[in-house]
């Protein structure tokens, strides 16, 4: 069976970082872009929709706030929300069948149980998140410290949400992964090569 | 500053055997039983004793079940753990101030923050804990199922209130530790000479 790596992460944690470069130090698969890409395809919904919803999953979090999205009725929207999710999950366990792979969020630790993948948390405190956005998203650097807080909470509140409508499970909880990595004082180009031994 | 390691652990999960073999790995000091000897040799109680205290923190699970202490009026007893653990203390900054070391329990982690300790926590799952206690511990073969696991339930609940009490904070909280190993679906003696490379 293929070396599936799934990455869960907290907002803002460097979790995205952490899963493109285990990826190259395995040689295997990262997908990202790739899905979001696919999923536009098969829906026919535009990339930037598409990543909108995979980003907010604004459904689950009413007032919606996504953009050309406010004309749209709720119960169209709901469906197109539907389709992504399902898209989405299909496409995921198509690439896992592929081959090895790093797949970060979309609920893929529990979407690709079947292939028992090696399952991730990266996670950090909220000043050490807040310094990763503000270094890495340039859009970013311009909020508050109260505003960026408050983002970080909404995003990692909105993915929870998610999660545990997708899942029934608590998002974040330890015991859903096999190893749980705070990059509060881990500098994750110093663990990555280390990590990547576990599947050596 | 001496590289220091803390242990935390859930009852069953194989902590101190990760703890021992990571030590063994980087050939750098274990302290566990040499711990209860010196807090035995400077308090003048007995290493049995000690040890039960260690193990039950039972001032904080009324009513108490150790032994030869049901005689022992509860504030006398109340002084001695007081002193116990105010020696334990003491004896971890002094091993290590010494060299190199690897800590396993005794709220070391908040104990040792000035040496900034790296804080590794180990959990499993309740039938990969029982499985493990039933193999590794011949006294609890003979304990059914439900004896098993009220056994683990009420360590860990006890480990939680100690934990609380000297430190406050929520023990097995993952923000509390730098890495946290899920021993379920992981072997040990396989991860630990990953793990060593963290401190290569």
């Amino acid at each position: 069976m293929n070396q599936i790596i799934t990455i869960g992460r907290e907002f803002g944690s460097g979790g995205r970082e952490l899963g493109r470069r285990l990826s190259e130090a395995l040689g295997i698969a990262y997908y990202d872009q790739e899905i979001v890409s696919e999923i536009a395809k098969r829906t026919e919904l535009s990339e930037q929709y598409v990543r909108e919803v995979e980003e907010h999953h604004s459904i689950f979090s009413y007032p919606i706030h996504i953009g050309q999205t406010f004309s749209i009725q709720p119960n169209i929207m709901l469906e197109q929300h539907a389709k992504i999710y399902a898209e989405q999950s299909r496409i995921i366990e198509e690439m896992a069948s592929k081959s090895d792979c790093v797949i970060v969020g979309r609920c893929a630790d529990v979407v690709l149980a079947d292939f028992k993948p090696f399952r991730i948390f990266v996670y950090a405190d909220l000043p050490s998140k807040m310094a990763r956005c503000r270094e890495k998203v340039p859009g970013e650097r311009h909020l508050s410290d109260r505003e960026l807080r408050q983002k970080i909470l909404s995003v990692d509140k909105s993915r929870a949400k998610y999660y545990a409508f997708l899942t029934g499970r608590n998002w974040g909880d330890k015991l859903n992964f096999d190893l749980c990595v705070n990059t509060t004082q881990l500098v994750i180009k110093e663990i990555v090569p280390v990590l990547a031994k576990l599947f050596a």
